[in-house]
Parts: C-alpha cells; structure tokens; sequence
C-alpha cells in the first residue's frame, strides 16, 4: 500500500485488520472503524427491524430487567415437588427433542433416569421404553428450569430454587454431581446410580434444612466476587465454589451435624459445585427479560447435544434452532476430538447473562481448561462487547479495570457484525455411558440467529 | 531530539523512558537497555561484591532453596509450649526494639499481652511495668517466628505451626484475629481480649484437633491455586482463607461437631485468615535459604513500627535498619495519613519469599484496598523482576501468561537499579488503641540496603 498526498493523509481503516497495521508500522495517523460483514442475506431482515420504533426502548427495558436481577437461592425440593414432574416425565437441556433424534450421552441420562426412577429393570429395557414412547421428554426451559450437559430432570432429583428477589420470578437447576462418570455427561453406571441415590438421600435434605437455617444465600454477591477471583462461572466455578461452601457451611453443621462432614466433604471435592445455582440465578435473570414487544435480545441459548437453540425476547417461547457444533478444546486423558458429542447443555444460559466465554477475561487461568492462551480470553471476552446491549453493572472484571461483562446478546448486532457468541463448555462423549472427555470452546450456528432475524422482521411494527 | 544520518539510526536507550518513547514515536527503531542510576554511594562497595567469586553460585544455592521449601501445616500449639516462651517474655514484629522506641501500635499490642497473661491489673499498670523493663521483649525472627503488624506473641496464644516437608525446618506464626479493633493494630480493648481468649479457649484447640484428623495441610498447592484466583497473599488472601475453609472443614466438624459452627463461622468472618499460614509458610522458605557464605539474597524483612530492617544470606543474623516509612494508600472511614504509624509488621516475609507486592498483578481487584490502578499491580510485579534473582516455579500470574512471580531480592540488584522492593501492608494507627486505619503500598528506607551492601562488601572473598 502506497500513499502519494500533499498534506498528511487522513485514513479510515475497516474490516481486516492487516492494512490499518501496516500504516501503523509506518506511523501513518488513521482512525479504525470498528466494522465487519454482516452475515449474509440479512440485509432486508435487519433493514425493517432496525426500524421497528419499538425497539431501542424495548431492548433497553429487557436488558436493565436482565442485569437488575437479584437471584438468591431459597432452597433444594425434589423436582417432583417443586415443578410438579410426573413419573415419566423427563426434563432435558436444549430445545425440544425426540429420542429418535437425541445423540448419545442425552440418551445415556435418559437411560439412567429411567433406572433412578425404577422405570426400567436394566439399561436394555430403558432404551426400549423410551424408543416405545414410554417417557414423556421436555425442555427444562419450558419449565422454570435449567440443566447442565444432558440436563435430565426425573422426579426423585432435587433442585436448587432460586428466588429473583427484584422481578420475583423463581428458577431450578439440578444438583452438581461431579466431573467424570456422571449422568449429566451421559454416564448411567452402578456408580452414577449410587451416588444419585445418596445426593436424594443425604445431600439435598441436608442443604434444603441448612438453607432453612441459614439461607437465602445472596448469588449475585457471591458470583460478583467470584469474577474478581478467576472464575467465569461457567467452565471455571472453584472460586464461586469455594466461597458458597464457607458460607454454608455453619448452618450445615448446625443443620444436620452428623451428616455435615460427608456433605462438606463431596462440596469441596467438586470445583463444579456452584455451576448450577449460577445456570439458575442466570435462568432467573433472563426469564426476567422475556416477553418485551420488540426486543431483538437473546433470553435463553439452549442445546440439547443434536440442535443449538435460542429464544428472544420479543418472540414468546418459540425455538430457532441450528445443528449444534462440536467443541474446539482440550480432551481427557485418551480421548479426542472423534469421541466428542457436538455441543450439548442449558449451561449457555451463562453466556446468555454475560458470563462464561463473555467473561473469559476475568478467568485467565481457564485456558488451562479450555485451550488457548491468556490474550484469547482477553480477546473473547473484548469482541463480546460488540455483540451487546450493556455492561453488567455488578458483575465486573478487574483485569479490564473493572469495565462490566458484555451482557445482553443483541440478534440484530449478531447479524450486523457476523460475530456470534462466544460459548465455552464441558465436552461429553457422543457413545451414551462415557461421561466427559474434555472442554473448550464452541460457536453457536449462525442459522439460528437468522432465522431469529426473519421472525423478528415479520413481527417488526411499521416505522 | 534530531537525528541527521545518512543511513538508519540505530539508537540505544537506556534511564528515562521519555527519550525512548520520542523516538517510538518517530518510529525509529532503538533497542531498550535496562539501565536505571545506582543508589548513591555504593560503586566501590558494589565493585567488591560483584567480584567476590562465590556470589552468583551462592546466590543459586539461596534462591533454589526459597522456592523449593514445601511448607506444610502440621499444627496448631500455644507459644509456651510451641517456642519455650517464658511468662513475661513478648515476641514483637521486625528487628530487636525497646519499650523506649517503640511506636504506638506496637505499645498497645503489648499492652493487650499483658493483660491477656494476667501481668498487669490494668491498661495503665501494664504500661508503666513495660516502661519499668518487667517485660523482656524479643523479635519474633528470633524464635523461628512470624507476627501481622505489631506481631505480639505471649505464652497463651496459640500458634500455627509449618513444618517444610523439603528442607526440614519448622516455623510459626499466630492465629488471625480479624479486622479492625485488634491486637495486632495496637488495639487491646475488652473485646480485643474476650476474643483473644476464645481464640485460645476454642479456635486453637479446634484447629489442633482437626489437623490431627485431616492434616497435614498443603500450604504450597493452596497459595499457588490462589494466586490463580486473584490473591497476592499479603493484603488479599480472600481466595486462599476460602480454599483453606473448605479444606479443613470436614475434618473440624469431626473433630469438634460441637464447636465446629463457630469455628467455621468465625473463619468465614475474616478473609485474611489465611494470612498467618502464609507467612509462616514464607518464612519457612527464607529460614531455608540462610546462612549460604557469600549470597547477597534478603531472607527476611521486617519492621516493629519504628525501624525497617532487613537479614541477608550471607550475613548471619545480623540486622540492616533504616527508618519504617509510612505507607501511601486508602484510609478506612474518617482516618487519613495523620493518623497512620509508620510501617509495622513481619508480613514483609512474604515479598521476601515472592509474594505480596511482588504478585500483585495477580490480584488486580487489590487496587481497591490499597489504592492505585490495575495497571500500577501490573507495573508493580514487572518491576520487581528487576531485583530478585528467580521467577518462582510453583506460583504463577496467569495474567502474565503464567510467569512466576519474582522471587529472591538480590541486595546488588536492589543497589545497581535503585529499585527497593515493593510492598503493601495494612496501616495502623499511630496511637496505641486504634487498631487498623488503612493499607496501602510502603518502600522500605535505601539504608538498609546500602548498610547491608557495605557489610556484605566487607564480608566479600577475594576474587
């Protein structure tokens, strides 16, 4: 690139970012415009949206409605209580999905599910069951409810119940098993069983009467300091972990003290143990959103291990669904990328309040996790911003001088800029019964932020 | 500045940054020495040591030592039993003091002691039997021994107790009180004392027995993990006093289900409970790397509120003193600078071994407790590499791409850059009684360097 001017040259450089570096290198003075191709054929789509006069203020309404949330978990009830499950009925992750079509580890809970419950005599008759239509299969979104990886739901499990203090809406998420062979991952081995079995047993009665004691326990609190102390809440949660524990633990002890040590001992064996008060406190934030007439932000990402799905919240309850990719990450062991099951969990509810891979920059020690170096969660967690409506105003990063995380996805920014969110996550095996064989990163199908764009355009009101 | 040449310049800077940045700005190509004046005066003596030939395998020897101490929590005892330490006799912080000399929060804490230990009737009694030399008053350093600010042991306290599991050396430092109105601040209140006697009657035995059942504890793992969660292990031990409670608890609910609730409650309570294992655990390390002939490595700093002094490898016990300063930072409440102490405190062990103002671009969120800006820990850390002879292999910054922190203050180094260690430390008030006002960042007096510098060249082998 040459450049013969008289007077000093006044460049504006966009797109890639190659040429403004080159006039860098050349102390060539130029002012960098922040500009990307949208993603294709949106054009017309964006063009009426973006005149809907609705929609500035629908959006800021869904977005202040988003991170003014104030979630606090009330208590632990078993799922057949507190979302009055029928036997039969199973509740999993993502948008809604036939067995037919489920992949591996969703079966693979499926199954284990049906062997809690004493549906099935074995494995074998569980998979007949549910290829025969016994078990009736819904969306944990479509009730109040989220759930990690596979996301399965039976009536005997229980829940954490989240309270949202400011909008009073409540939210559930299932009890953290564990890393390895768990059912969330798709295992349904004696050992999965057994250790379903004591969590209904032991450990949720004994948080459901420590939280009676000494709740609510205040999440945003704790998950505002958990980003000062390295912890995205989605993949990385031993800060957030750790600072749940010391807080309950008293009332644990004072609760149920012969069986608080056992308790205290599987809390602080699992890292992952704050995961699903923060996908429910996050459940609770975005179902706070929902339902603004023309808002074009994103209130809930969802995939259940076939299809990735989101849902807006100027658009109802309805699903715009994608196939679901396979990570990009670090695997376990043995394993690689050919035992990965494509993207699976409600877990992107984090990224859907502005955390997880939004918030990578607070957590720079989770590239030892996902993969990557420290400059890449910089990176994701910078070009999220340009995907968004706001800065939370309480959930900060100190490394980026406690600037707010990206929170609220904008379908409308996704198609203007073609970034789409960025989402880290627990990789599970794709045979039904492996459980996790990694983590890392994944990007969500650009299909389904069109087809939001279309819906959105059709119910666009007239400038 | 003006360059005519008729080829490329090839420009060398070195000292002040701005001719450098000129120069950026010009885009001319320079190659950045790092060169900064020495602390005035100390050429000859510098001269003598640099060629002194055991110093760079001395120095080796040291630094390896520091950095490969594996400090475990073996224990929790009182200090009669633990140290030997007769009624009367009073460790306190920093270098050897007299009651004469001693700054006011340093008086206070000794005046606690005394009624803690039933060897006076009261505050006024107390003072004018230390005035009268009925206390003997000893360093802490001199009894393998750690104190927080005024750092006040008496036989009654309960002490932790580290054992390095590499080089076999033991060292103690006392439980954590908390914040604010405290014995270690100077303050010795009824609820200094009430509490003092709980911590005795209760916190001690407690923890004792818990180790007993659950110990050791890995000191070295939980300070690396928490330097990975936003700790700098001196003013910040949010993380590692979480990862600490959530260690131990299991095992103090069943060694005390009786106790255990207060215990953890009262842990829960103050984040910097952490702190005194730290120190201990530091010290530790520095104890090990002693009495190599001819190294030039600090292996302990510390001030009594009056005098900052420093010991050296190569030097024995002997002490380099100069004036404490007073630090610079953020006052709590309606306190500002008039009412802060001097610098007080063995906590400096910890930027001896690598820690505290050393990792503070680890612990970007310590800025709003000791004033400054991200970018200031950031600097802080990076200048420190300048002065130690090591990058620790155990902890880490991950937001240095896992860099160890500079570790091994080299007294030559300190002389050459006239860079002084960086350290942050909570402030006291200055009269006795007060307890905590502030903390911020402190540098130690030049003179103890320089002191140190002469001795050492006096010391030095012929080359």
């Amino acid at each position: 690139m040459t450049l013969h001017l008289d007077g000093e040259p006044v460049v504006v450089t966009a797109g890639a970012g190659l040429f403004g570096e080159a006039l860098d290198a050349q102390a060539v003075a130029r002012v960098p415009v922040d500009w990307r191709p949208p993603l294709p054929g949106t054009a017309a789509a964006l063009a009426r949206i973006l005149a809907d006069p609705r929609r500035a203020a629908a959006n800021a309404t869904a977005v202040a409605r988003l991170v003014s949330a104030r979630p606090r978990l009330v208590g632990v009830r078993p799922a057949g209580e507190a979302l009055g499950l029928a036997p039969g009925t199973f509740l999993h992750a993502g948008p809604p999905i036939t067995w037919e079509r489920a992949s591996g580890p969703l079966r693979g809970a499926l199954t284990g599910a049906m062997l809690l419950e004493g549906l099935a005599a074995d494995a074998g008759d569980a998979e007949r069951r549910l290829a025969a239509g016994e078990a009736r299969l819904e969306p944990c979104h479509h009730h109040r409810t989220v759930g990690p990886m596979a996301g399965v739901v039976s009536t005997s499990m229980w829940m954490f119940e989240v309270r949202d203090a400011e909008h009073g809406g409540t939210s559930f998420c299932s009890l953290n098993e564990g890393l390895g062979k768990v059912l969330r991952y798709g295992a349904y081995g004696e050992e999965v069983l057994t250790r379903l079995r004591w969590m209904g047993d032991v450990l949720g009665p004994v948080l459901a009467a420590a939280l009676r004691l000494g709740g609510p326990v205040d999440l945003r609190a704790i998950m505002a300091q958990a980003l000062q102390m390295g912890d995205e809440l989605h993949n990385r949660n031993r800060a957030a972990t750790s600072l749940f524990i010391r807080e309950l633990a008293p009332a644990i002890v004072e609760a149920a003290p012969e069986r608080a040590a056992e308790v205290l001992r599987f809390m602080h064996g699992n890292d992952h143990f704050f995961l699903n008060p923060v996908m429910a406190a996050c459940k609770a934030g975005a179902d706070a959103a929902r339902d603004v007439p023309g808002s074009t932000m994103v209130v809930a990402m969802a995939r259940n291990g076939t299809d990735f799905g989101i849902q807006v919240s100027g658009l109802g309850d309805r699903w715009f669904t994608g196939p679901a990719g396979v990570p990009d990450g670090l695997y376990l062991g043995a394993y690689g990328p050919q035992d990965a099951n494509p993207d699976i969990g409600d877990s992107t509810i984090t990224e859907t309040a502005g955390l997880g891979g939004f918030a990578m920059a607070a957590a720079p020690a989770i590239v030892r996790f996902v993969g990557g170096d420290v400059s890449d969660a910089t990176a994701a967690t910078r070009s999220m911003y340009e995907i968004t409506l706001a800065e939370h105003p309480a959930y900060q990063i100190p490394g980026l001088g406690f600037r707010g995380t990206p929170v609220g996805i904008d379908v409308t920014l996704v198609a203007r800029t073609g970034l789409l969110p960025v989402v880290n996550t627990g990789i599970a095996g794709r045979v039904a019964g492996t459980g996790q064989v990694g983590a890392g990163l994944v990007s969500p199908p650009a299909a389904a932020f069109t087809a939001a764009l279309d819906a959105l355009a059709e119910a666009a009101a007239p400038c």
